[in-house]
């Protein structure tokens, strides 16, 4: 474990970097002040590099958008690598035909529809057609009525025995300097322990997250693990992740852990990153470099 | 391990009875048929009886006058025991001013109401009085907006050092023949997860309610914990917390415990009842004994 | 929560002072520097004092031959509750017959002998007397050999459906200033999880334990919980069981709650004491009060 | 849900057979009669399969000589991916020097022995050595003394930082028909508890074992997950995993699944094979198709 000052020195030693995005790339409050300048360092360098998030809340184009809109146009739908893809693969693969019944809003539901599938709102499952119903899916924790349709959920899983995903793992997440909202991942882990099943979680810190983003580079070039690094702002999601995976890993300070916190959490948790590093942002020097 | 055919055969041997509410006295289809006879009997017996029920939504007043209403007048509340009359002691002994907010009907609210505190629901707690919020009460499932008020709760606990108290233990509780509906102890369990600190709980098969009627027996007589038998549905409440408090135990067959499952549950849990009955109605002979 | 220099001002305002031992009375470097005096203005102010502990390693007898060698004659065998007399009290309730088998030392066994009930160890359990084993206790992390013995117990319990008592619920006890101990509850946690069955436990923070202690003073006298103080250095097992049996509580820093950490844990946890002290000595003044 | 006949039919839909070792392909009595039938059609039909399992004990070329030793030679060292190889591939690219202290016997540390790191059993890290100790290894409950080196590795883990790896995640193991035994990972869940920290499990369900197999033949040819089939005795590990990373599977009542008993598990687990069929034995016909 090395401190770092400036986020430069990493970049120069990998060739491809995996950014967590909330807390490390972005806060509540809008863009991590200077992260645009690590962009334009990657791209001058042709560094590859790819947003691997717990977000199943939209589409990796709807994701790249809110990037465009807050003025950091180099995140394109290609470089990110959601919980919600994965779970979109799972379907592909694992659920033939009849209905997907999901906990989220429109936008959550519409990108892994699926030809052949048909998603539906949890609250939408009745009793003519809950006999079609071939998986459930927790995507976020907005669109619906908590004490209606999680109850509801709650007695479809009690008569119909089908897959349950969680797409994001997270059981918070904050709203604002001093609030944090309930996460979908939290609702499904309530849910899981009320009706005694085993749900499958998508997000990190499974491997199956990364092992997505390190397949999109394989397509098209050979690659080791020692060339990428991860960088997160928590530990037992990115760090705890990305070296499980068997990635070099840095810890940035800018979202859940706290400056003040670091060493104490380290040592209490056992999960130990790479680099730790104040910020994701590079500096460059006067002349440039 | 004895299976008994007469529920009268028990009464006989113990001096008072404890029972279970939900699944051996009542089901969501109104009283467990021919259960009166069993009161009669403990009546003409000159047996004491009480009903210890994980409860926190109504008062012990409101919780007699719905068995009246079924036609069961037997129980009076003076007779019940419940997880809301342990939380009304907690408040006594240990919350001597402030405010108490809670999650539930505001019947749940009103009899714990005690002089010197002040009840409010969640949804009322904003940046003026939160600092007097002195404990934090999860009472019922309804008579709050989940999605605002749970989140609220969330923030309150971030924000306040309190104690948080969980008056009703279970996680979900049956609702009609085919479907259940999530309990207030299962979201004060995710809650509990999220913010990492440790709540209070109040029910079966903690060893607290049995006591709280163990000593409502003995302000008046001696007793001695052979000469009481707990009858109970379920397990892990009713059963576990009996034997651990040294009681024998009853589990009867109309409520969570199948008759076609009962070997295998108590295999597989390791919680031995001392007597197996299929309900807990008293059988008299034709001459009436 | 209080802050208080001098625990004589603790113990002006109570009748009855329930002490934890480790980190209270007693370290692994032997008594607590001036911890006598304490016990000397006990019995000067005529206060009771009940040593409420997690041990089921020897008898109460022997716990207090430990005091005396240390030169504490006040701790006397009436004096002290332990987990240990709880599980000879469910025996003697609930355990009828047979064998009782163990994990623990011949002491830690001998003073819960009971009339009709035979002890024996797990590991002279075999073919011809495992039909007789009614019932089996961890007692104690010393006396046996880990890797027979403890499969051993896991495959009695995939024979026998038996009530499985855990004596003692920490997990890990300190050995020096440097080191720990795995605990018997530590290893009936793993043993619990891998047989699936539900155990028994006895100790703080369960209100049993403090129930036991009350009902010794209720025997000769009327008590009321507010004239009760419980002192611990532990908060999740002294001061959160402490505080929901409805006592007033003190947390000590001289154990496992170091003066550093106080004010974190208590945030973190959400478990607060009514008072917090340096350590549970009296200091009198140069006249003597 | 299709319950198959003659397992020959399932091999007949795909080119890929990943296939769990104990419970499938052998239990404690030796080969499971017939399955050498399995290995001479796959080998015919130039089918390609990898052994998939949760074993840290030995390294391949001894786990493939002893399926030489009982008569099944088709089953070779490259065919076979452990959680053994998982643990070996993170110290090559996560630990870079010093000892890595493990659980376990010689033969299970000697396979994990990497240029540049020194392998000790924790029985001899000392004071002079544990600064260099730069992760610990759980790799078999054999090969230790329990008592001493468990306690050991808590007080390691107490004073040191590092990873922490359990290359096996089962909690138990079937011995013979009657008995289990405690397995490596259950006894690292304990002390995982007891230290606080968390550990690196390797081993199904965890999507990283079937990467890794997935991996090793991409690395000579591409292929699709749906090409794949994963076959295994047990829901929560083979199926459970395989049905996560994309695969179709096959359950089969040979080992931890009885007959009897597929049903109720599926509906109590809610994971659904898409197979179950008795057993991994190709039945051919009178004129060997």
């Amino acid at each position: 474990m090395k401190r770092i000052e400036n986020f430069k020195s990493i970049i120069d030693r990998y060739k491809i970097i995996f950014f967590d995005a909330f807390g490390v790339i972005k806060t509540y409050q809008g863009l991590v002040p200077g992260i645009e300048k690590t962009f334009s360092y990657l791209e001058a360098e042709k560094k590859e590099y790819y947003i691997v998030t717990n977000d199943a809340s939209r589409s990796p184009a709807q994701l790249a958008e809110s990037y465009h809109r807050m003025g950091l146009t180099a995140i394109t739908s290609n470089r990110i690598v959601s919980s919600g893809m994965l779970t979109k693969e799972y379907l592909d693969l694992k659920v033939k035909d009849g209905i997907v019944a999901y906990l989220g809003t429109p936008d959550s539901a519409h990108y892994i529809d699926t030809s052949g599938l048909h998603t539906l709102p949890v609250s939408e499952v009745n009793s003519s057609n809950i006999d079609k119903v071939n998986a459930l899916i927790f995507l976020d924790d907005e669109g619906f009525n908590w004490f209606d349709d999680l109850n509801k959920a709650v007695n479809i899983l009690r008569k119909r025995t089908i897959p349950v995903i969680v797409a994001n793992t997270d059981h918070a997440y904050p709203l604002s300097v001093h609030d944090v909202s309930i996460a979908i991942g939290g609702i499904a882990s309530m849910i899981e322990n009320i009706v005694g099943k085993e749900f499958i979680r998508f997000g990190k810190p499974d491997s199956q997250m990364f092992m997505f983003a390190y397949d999109l580079i394989r397509e098209y070039r050979a690659v080791s693990k020692q060339e990428i690094v991860m960088v997160g702002d928590t530990l037992h999601t990115d760090i705890l992740g990305g070296n499980k995976f068997g990635l070099d890993t840095v810890l940035v300070l800018t979202g859940n852990t706290l400056p003040g916190d670091v060493d104490t959490r380290i040592t209490a948790t056992g999960i130990v990153p790479t680099y730790i590093c104040d910020n994701a942002v590079v500096q460059l020097g006067e002349l440039g470099f």
